[in-house]
């Protein structure tokens, strides 16, 4: 019985800590659980210019967090566009073949800027087969917010 | 009087150089000054995704540089936004607590993405108890910017 | 006339393997052609943060392929902000001065952040003499997304 007066005692007196530690507007804040989904879909277009596989995988590995977040999951509409090094993701016999297809199969739009392959001389058919090409990486990105799309650049 | 009158005409001649080297149009995006705060309330989130102690100084100095904006003082809610890298600036024993604190006693929300926490194994008690989690950044990024919020990766 | 029907058989295979190789799914994503241009006009600002030669090469190199982008030519109302490290690219000396005119020249505005000024403490007659002034780039990026303007990090 003390014991288990001295342990409840023990948890009140953490509890109070924490709670002298944390103003009111500091407590307001840890409380905060994120924006709340109201809309039947959400759209976005992911940026991937930039060929550090670092930053590559970061870009794939974010757009599945997106499509896995449980506010958006069966909401969202996203689309994947490549432009300057960022193509390099796409080019057959890169690493991440199978994750793209993935993202195709889950719906996603997976393109590539016409623009960088003209710039850097890759042959459409360097890249993998089942990727679309779009005339500009800006200019899709451009439009796509006009249409309100969100954008994100991981 | 003939020492004032040099004066006055080399003051002359650089006006007119000056004039003379800028066409009309650069004279015109010389006097540019900015787009104008119409609305009565701004909205913004800002994206930390990364570890290196210069990006996170600089989005937090880039946060408090728009708060301060005289177009928009007084009238910009604003959300912070911790995902990949950028956890470490909510981690205990960083040096950023008492940043990160003045920001959430001025309003602005503080917020860590929670797939970071499960991807790295960090638990909550790891990063300063006044921040919130929400599901995942890149979800809070969407769901902000369908609800037309500005982004801003610094 | 069986060289010739060796030819097509070859061409007819090569077609046959190209169509096993690529879902239904695949295949319409590979068919994607980009986003379509339905507005009169649109508008973008471009955020340029960062000294790194490259990143200013890059935002310079987009901004004109956002321009020439066959869906937006002659449609797109673009500006360019510096701030942080990106101020480099204005100041006297630097090697982008005739690219930055011919911005100007084409209608992009060319503007930069005066807190990054005052922080650096770079007199404004040390950036081109053609360059605008607003109170703080993060504000003008902010202000330009309420209006509706897409924004670009490159």
């Amino acid at each position: 019985m003390k014991q288990v007066l001295m342990i409840l005692g023990g948890m009140l007196l953490t509890l109070m800590v924490h709670a002298q530690q944390l103003t009111k507007t500091e407590e307001k804040n840890r409380s905060f659980t994120g924006a709340v989904a109201v809309k039947k879909q959400y759209r976005v277009i992911y940026q991937m210019d930039n060929g550090d596989p670092k930053v590559i995988e970061k870009v794939l590995r974010n757009l599945n967090n997106a499509l896995n977040d449980p506010r958006l999951k069966g909401k969202l509409q996203a689309e994947l566009v490549a432009f300057s090094g960022g193509t390099d993701a796409y080019l057959k016999g890169s690493k991440y073949e199978e994750t793209l297809k993935s993202l195709v199969e889950k719906g996603v739009i997976v393109a590539q800027c016409a623009n960088t392959l003209h710039e850097r001389n890759i042959e459409r058919d360097k890249i993998y087969d089942f990727i679309g090409v779009v005339p500009s990486g800006n200019g899709e990105l451009i439009l796509r917010q006009a249409e309100g799309w969100s954008v994100i650049k991981p």
